[in-house]
């Protein structure tokens, strides 16, 4: 039997909690039986909620009322949240007594206090957002995703070698290839941080496998396993990718329903065209990853169901069990990171 | 009659020219009988080739044998190459013999020689590089898409002039909304420079129908007319964009050949996807603009095809048409540009 890991929830984080965090909890752990979840949140509607999963009747639930609001300021949650669902799911992890914790609330507030309850792992001095990144051969693993949106060429290292030891430790990927996103590929191209990371990159070649520059038209093709950008640029780019996809998805339909012929071919095409809809599906690369913490931090969609939600937890639950920041740390000794601070 | 148009064409820029300039040529020129081109590069490839085009008979040709490579430094294109396809094309513009300049050659080279030679007009401090994006309701334009990578706030205000000209002048809108890409939509989201960007296009709402931020994710939904960026952003975004539009159709491609069923509804619906295909041809929006020149010059995509090369012809015979240049010094004279530089 696997060993039990400890799930701590924000109840109360994202556009349709507390349901879709129980309902998604009872999901995952159809999927993993060996979790065992802590909920923070209001203890009433939870333990309500809770009655009719018969799974969940093993869960701890943390009462509070208060809630981080979606809107909130990062530095204002942090100075008033301290008894919020969020900060008492945080603290759960903090005090040892959970291995992982998901919410679906406050981007930017839960980093904040993810940073400040969980401490960034010596080195390190900006963890960053990761996440999956659908390609026409699989998955890539995309940083920084928000969490820095103003970076400089170490702080580009750094997310490099964390990606790196994402894609290997929970990809499984053997020695896999780091990019950056730029405007080009050519060496002259781009902003001069980015080619003052790619100089630096260059020369720990026996460290990293450095593949250079990645153009944004070719993430989705699988170019390369890791894909490394600042925090707004990855954020814009992750967003634009998933509105393009919800419109090439809108133009197919309406194309499928054009006509009586068309309708029929949709029928004899319904099978397939549902496996392709299941590839495309946002909620299966739902979980994004804080990456150089002390311990792990995920964070779900805010608009996701609770088939997203789920998704998050097992994102969380494969990171305990390839004890991803142990595994992390070893991997960081071996770099100078003093040099990249 | 139309007004007889004449349009100078690079002949040896892009990936597969001057073959596909030519055929351009000859497919534009059938949509609008009203072209003339002068063609610029190697007289004896361009002559052999424009005997197969009937249509393509009153062309002129002005020879050289030099051209600028695709990995050009703009600076070094600018210093050696006066002499260049390139150089000669923007060169028929500047003399006024011609009426707009099209080139899918390197896009940073064409930039500099056209700031150099067309000069940008008086009040604007940085041309900038505008395109077509795809919606789910029409299509936005977007700006800057690479010729500015590192923009200030003003920078960005001036785009958002430009862009909303583009979209009222050519794209026929009445009014339209014009919205700076970031990654948040709350005021204090983003980068400082593009929140300094929103306050300035706050107070001169009686000049512009500015509606704040927009998300990667909303651009594909046609929540505005005009998406404002700075080049960096806006290039990550537009590729970002193709590529994941790539995927999905692969991923379709996949799925609609996966099964014997699936083969048959493709049979009943192929006409349908032909349509859906169209829709989503990059080749349709080729044809990116460079504004804030005191002339008309349009870059094509380097790999593109002889139909996608006419359509960027097509986009600068509409430029020509709806007289861009003088229309949008009259819209920038009611600006006060000078406070923005």
């Amino acid at each position: 039997m696997k060993k039990l890991i400890n799930i701590s929830l924000d109840a109360m984080g994202g556009d349709s909690a507390p349901e879709i965090v129980i309902d998604g909890a009872a999901q995952a752990k159809v999927r993993h039986p060996n979790l065992k979840f802590t909920f923070s949140g209001d203890e009433n509607i939870i333990s309500s909620l809770i009655n009719s999963f018969s799974n969940l009747q093993d869960s701890n639930i943390v009462h509070t009322e208060e809630f981080i609001s979606a809107n909130e300021k990062p530095s204002v949650a942090l100075r008033t949240g301290k008894n919020s669902s969020m900060a008492h799911a945080i603290n759960q992890v903090k005090s040892g007594f959970c291995d992982a914790v998901v919410s679906a609330g406050n981007t930017g507030a839960l980093m904040a206090m993810s940073k400040l309850y969980l401490r960034p792992i010596e080195g390190i001095s900006r963890p960053a957002i990761a996440a999956y990144f659908p390609t026409i051969i699989g998955e890539s693993c995309m940083l920084d995703l928000g969490a820095n949106i103003d970076c400089d060429a170490k702080n580009l290292v750094q997310f490099s070698f964390m990606g790196q030891a994402f894609a290997s430790i929970i990809m499984g990927i053997k020695n896999p290839t780091v990019s950056l996103l730029n405007i080009g590929e050519e060496e002259q191209k781009g902003l001069d941080y980015i080619k003052e990371a790619s100089l630096i990159l260059s020369t720990m070649k026996d460290k990293i496998n450095y593949k250079g520059f990645i153009e944004g038209d070719k993430i989705a093709q699988g170019e390369t396993d890791v894909i490394v950008a600042d925090g707004f640029t990855g954020n814009v780019a992750l967003k634009t990718a998933e509105g393009t996809a919800l419109l090439v998805t809108t133009y197919l339909k309406k194309a499928l329903s054009s006509s009586f012929s068309s309708k029929i071919g949709y029928l004899f095409s319904k099978k397939s065209l549902k496996n392709f809809r299941l590839q495309m599906d946002p909620r299966k690369y739902n979980g994004a990853v804080f990456l150089g913490l002390n311990a792990i931090a995920v964070k779900s969609h805010g608009g996701t169901d609770a088939f997203g939600f789920a998704n998050a937890i097992s994102v969380a639950a494969d990171m305990v069990e390839y004890e991803f920041v142990s595994n992390l740390k070893k991997k960081m000794s071996k770099v100078d990171m003093d040099s990249l601070k």
